[in-house]
């Protein structure tokens, strides 16, 4: 049960990156947000605060979540317990707290952590937001998928033989978080044939965005990118 | 080559159903519009219009497309080469039009249609949306996807024997276009030990949403319908 005294928990999806991607609902409930919350790398530069920066009110009650960048669980979650810690004093003081989140929140969102901490002591809700996904089809004025096909959503991190076994099967791919795997992916796709058929997308939506031809692709990439792979001949006619 | 003297065609996502869960650059490219146009069920109904009515231009010219809720092809071809042919007039005489797609125009949409008749002629920009898949997350403030999972999205029209593989191989699924196959895929869901673990929702975002454990729902359920199924225990600790 939650108490109608305490404040409630929003979390807010910021969309891929371009602030005018971001929905009105997203945009509104962070206006009004009293106490605003995200994740930032190490060094200070948080992705969700400079897309969300021209909505968050000057004095808003900012809490910063510095999610290490290092491998293992531990230092990630000491962090989210603190984050936790830190949105729960807010929510018991009466105080709405928006955790923003890139992308959608339930999307392979860092929010899920912070969610699993309150959720059963606070009012809790989620403004979907657009997914990093359709932006970089978007991109490629590419269908993403269509009609009745299956669609399977990867991450690069996963090994070969998973990732080898899942396109097989799909009949549209997406392979996200491909960073420092681009090259053994791009390797992958080209033992089946597929490489010409894959499309690459970094930073979708801003001013930066690159969306490529995956066999034109730069070299190395950076974690916010994308491969999307239709294997039909045409999903559109 | 596009032409400079022609408008630009956009498509765009106009989310799942609540006016706010528009994107903000959604919402001002279509109150721009001076032609706007979108489908339409049989009877005169258009979701898409519905959800961006307040946006639509007074004065806007609008192009309706009235898609046959019939199965085949062919009647649903000839609607889109009629309006196809009604936006390319229009682009030819140098106006813009907006395309208004349910959810996301590249993730099942049925923009894919019109892009493919328009886009070797006309300048094309896609604005994503908010697909119903994460307004579903959303409703049950439960995890689509996480960490290094892998999510398989299955249309529901698919039958028993791909479905029970795509499941099987996959940590997240979605099946959408839930519809009519219910009760089969519920039972399919049973048999796998896997409904007491699904989640329903019809109508996502909307104030006649339905969102109920999958052993809860409705004996018959509308289109717009959809099954989460998370397989891990608790993704997010």
């Amino acid at each position: 049960m939650t108490n109608p005294t305490q404040g409630t928990l929003y979390g807010v999806g910021t969309g891929p990156g371009d602030p005018e991607l971001v929905t009105r609902k997203a945009w509104r409930i962070t206006q009004e947000a009293g106490v605003v919350a995200y994740p930032s790398a190490e060094g200070g530069d948080s992705f969700a605060r400079r897309i969300m920066a021209d909505a968050i009110a000057p004095d808003a009650i900012e809490i910063e979540m510095p999610v290490p960048m290092v491998s293992g669980r531990a230092p990630a979650q000491a962090i989210y317990d603190d984050g936790a810690e830190q949105i729960r004093t807010q929510l018991k003081a009466g105080r709405d707290v928006v955790v923003l989140c890139e992308g959608d929140p339930l999307f392979y969102g860092s929010f899920m952590y912070i969610l699993a901490r309150l959720r059963d002591e606070f009012s809790t809700r989620i403004i979907p937001g657009v997914t990093s996904m359709t932006a970089c089809a978007s991109a490629h004025n590419h269908a993403l998928v269509a009609r009745n096909d299956v669609l399977t959503v990867l991450p690069g991190t996963q090994d070969d033989a998973t990732l080898s076994a899942r396109i097989d099967d799909a009949d549209a791919v997406v392979i996200m978080k491909i960073g420092r795997h681009l090259g053994r992916i791009k390797s992958l796709l080209m033992s089946k044939g597929l490489a010409e058929k894959s499309l690459y997308v970094s930073h979708a939506s801003l001013p930066h965005q690159q969306a490529e031809p995956l066999t034109e692709a730069p070299d190395t990439a950076p974690y916010f990118s994308m491969i999307l792979l239709y294997k039909g001949d045409d999903p559109w006619i």
